[in-house]
């Protein structure tokens, strides 16, 4: 034997043993079907990108882009020959795992010219970031995205909003909110503020913190990163608004006190989005928050995250993003979009106990004893013939030790079926529900009516 | 705008339209199913492995594995303190993409004492390999596999083979054969033939491809590589019989000519697991072929591989390996699997023009006139609470263009619904069917009974 080696998954990654599957396909199943019924068509992409599609527009995550080495002789020249300045990853790599589903359905709609010219699709892959694991944060995650490309029309925010509060709605959440702001808004509140233009970026980041770090809180992080006081408390008082969850109200003040032209522009599609979520799912959901920034700098326009009470983190996100198409150099396509986090909805789902109960497993293991191996093949055929998933116990132990199997950790088959010489001469077998130890002698082609009576 | 970047997908790698998918997901769904009813349960790993996983396993192949480059403080100590003999992949790298779904498997069975004695599970993911890209060969592809790890019963050896076959049953093909082997009866022939071991592997090769070279080819290529023109005679002699295809009397003639002990042994597992394929599907596509030798090194028993007539390369193909759950230095674990390409799958499926008409995109297209927007989502939410498959128009264009883009390519929505003002106050739309024109007025929560009557 070899020396032992470590048999874990990679740092941050997971193993998906029978019973994870069966909750995970459960939940991607519902947000595929509502995805569908909202009209939205599938698209799956490479695992990898060449790195000129990822780099720039990700700011500072980019550092954790995970990147292809190169091979062969491709990494001998990079080797022998290195830049002037030394040898750094441009050097060794020029492709990378796919870091979200946002970037590489840009690159699609960029490429493909028979797409429909209002493409709403989705797509739901796993992702790669070099994050510090920690709990619900893991290297390789999936995200469920909806886009819809090629229109400015806020009905595209309003179905993206709509599809995502569906599937949480049918997953059983009940205490959700989707918080939606404006990034030319926000913008527009920070101008009028006073607070200087090169500051934008650092006041949009400290006022993201609103509800974790207090009115004080973001005030003492707006000064310190060089705002004067006075702006940093009007920022304050444009934006923190006690409107009890009355978005006309808080979308009325805001009105009273901005003269900026953009601003009002924004507040205009703002006010309009809300209206017409209330004609979906969402719209009960629905929380105009002007706090709001979200991290990534390609938004434009009206911008959303989903938060549930008892995850810090959001579990959904998204935006408009009329200018990534164009970054790749050929024509402006307007494109919205949100993109739901499968891993944090499960660890939510898990804590709260929200799983239905998911069969997992065969509905039947065959046992035999007495006959041929051959025998009770044709029989365990037989069976899958009447759509039953069957395993077949595969060694001649003993039948006792072949029951006990069915009902051991990890097998849990609900039914045992027994095969032997005299019920075969009746084309017959013994069919057994392992919880409540009733049995009976079935016909071999009439099996399914009593086994798919109960699990 | 910035400079134009290719927006194609990295050479080998395909991203797949909608249309595309729907194929996918029908082929990936009739293999689910079957695996399923056999009682295999299914397994996910992660994308990326330890390279120490990965490593000694797939011999010369190995240069085909895609490596990830070391990131951040990592990627400077290993460009600082570079090995005595220089910089190599090694000293940049330590964790690659998945290259096969067994040797992750392997992994798994090594590391949770959890999984059932007899773990019989299903993996389809995609897998990477660094080869030269042509026509159904690509550098991400999927695997479908199907393994039984912890029994040396050739029950296992039948239930993989079995449901392989089941599944290009359902798939409609009819004409491909499954042909078996033992590793172990293929050495013993070369022994017999009185080749010296050391050139055991040189032979393997070589008789591999008696199909392409015929029996001279086959000849030339051991006699070229050192082996005695009447050992590569006599072991042609032994291996290509006519048997007519009668796996009986090949398994005879085999018996009369070998004395091997070692040879018989793995004789009679042949023989028994051609008679026990007769109990599976998989029994009249069986064909003995003492030639067939299988690339990977970590084989140790039977082997198997599906060919069909217009492809040069298996479409499936797999085999015993009781060895390789113990190169992780923990205990010796039996297994065996096998392993459906489905990219060379579905290949053929299209040549052939072998799939069903498979419906992809919306039901209807809720098209509008002279209404709020709010009220035409909320029509086409009520539609979803149908189960249909609602996209709705994004701009508000005249009619006769929303008509247009319903019938447009990549859309093709069968049916398109029209909302207008008069209707509505009947509670009311008007449907159309796009293909024969026909259209009539329902009421918006009985639409579903007049679209689902056709696509």
């Amino acid at each position: 034997m070899a020396n032992k080696v470590s048999t874990k998954p990679p740092s941050g990654m997971r193993d998906f043993l029978p019973s994870d599957l069966a909750r995970r396909r459960y939940v991607v199943e519902q947000v595929r079907s509502v995805y569908e019924r909202y009209g939205f068509v599938p698209l799956e992409t490479p695992s990898l990108e060449n790195l000129e599609i990822l780099l720039g527009k990700y700011g500072e995550d980019e550092k954790l882009i995970y990147r292809i080495l190169h091979r062969g002789e491709e990494l001998q020249r990079a080797l022998a020959n290195p830049p002037a300045d030394g040898l750094d990853a441009d050097a060794l790599s020029d492709q990378a795992l796919r870091y979200d589903l946002t970037v590489p359905l840009a690159r699609v709609v960029a490429q493909y010219g028979e797409l429909p010219k209002y493409f709403k699709r989705y797509q739901i892959q796993p992702v790669w970031r070099a994050d510090r694991p920690g709990k619900g944060r893991f290297r390789e995650f999936y995200q469920c995205d909806v886009d819809v490309t090629g229109t400015t029309s806020l009905i595209a925010e309003a179905e993206v909003c709509g599809a995502a509060c569906e599937v949480l709605d049918r997953l059983g959440f009940d205490d959700y909110v989707l918080a939606i702001n404006h990034r030319q808004l926000l913008r527009a509140l920070i101008r009028t503020a006073g607070i200087d233009p090169s500051k934008e970026g650092t006041a949009l980041v400290a006022v993201d913190k609103l509800d974790k770090l207090g009115r004080d809180g973001v005030r003492d992080e707006l000064t310190s990163r060089d705002i004067a006081a006075d702006s940093a408390t009007r920022l304050l008082e444009l934006i923190d608004r006690d409107a009890r969850g009355d978005n006309r109200a808080l979308l009325a003040g805001l009105r009273r006190d901005l003269e900026d032209h953009e601003g009002l522009a924004a507040l205009d599609q703002l006010t309009a989005l809300d209206e017409l979520l209330q004609a979906s799912p969402a719209g009960r959901r629905a929380c105009v928050r002007p706090q709001l920034a979200r991290g990534l700098s390609y938004y434009t326009g009206p911008i959303f995250e989903v938060t549930v009470r008892d995850l810090a983190s959001s579990i959904a996100g998204g935006g408009r993003y009329d200018g990534l198409v164009g970054m790749f150099g050929k024509q402006q396509v307007p494109a919205v979009g949100l993109s739901l986090g499968l891993e944090r909805i499960l660890v939510v789902m898990a804590e709260r106990g929200m799983y239905p109960t998911l069969p997992s497993g065969p509905d039947v293991l065959v046992c035999w004893t007495g006959v041929e191996p051959g025998r009770v093949l044709t029989v365990a055929h037989r069976l899958r013939a009447q759509n039953l998933r069957v395993e077949v116990y595969p060694e001649p132990h003993k039948l006792a030790r072949q029951l006990q199997y069915a009902d051991s950790e990890g097998v849990r088959a609900p039914w045992v079926a027994i095969v032997g010489d005299t019920e075969l001469e009746g084309d017959a077998i013994t069919v057994k529900h392992l919880q409540s130890g009733e049995q009976s002698t079935v016909r071999v082609d009439e099996a399914q009516r009593t086994i798919a009576s109960r699990r």
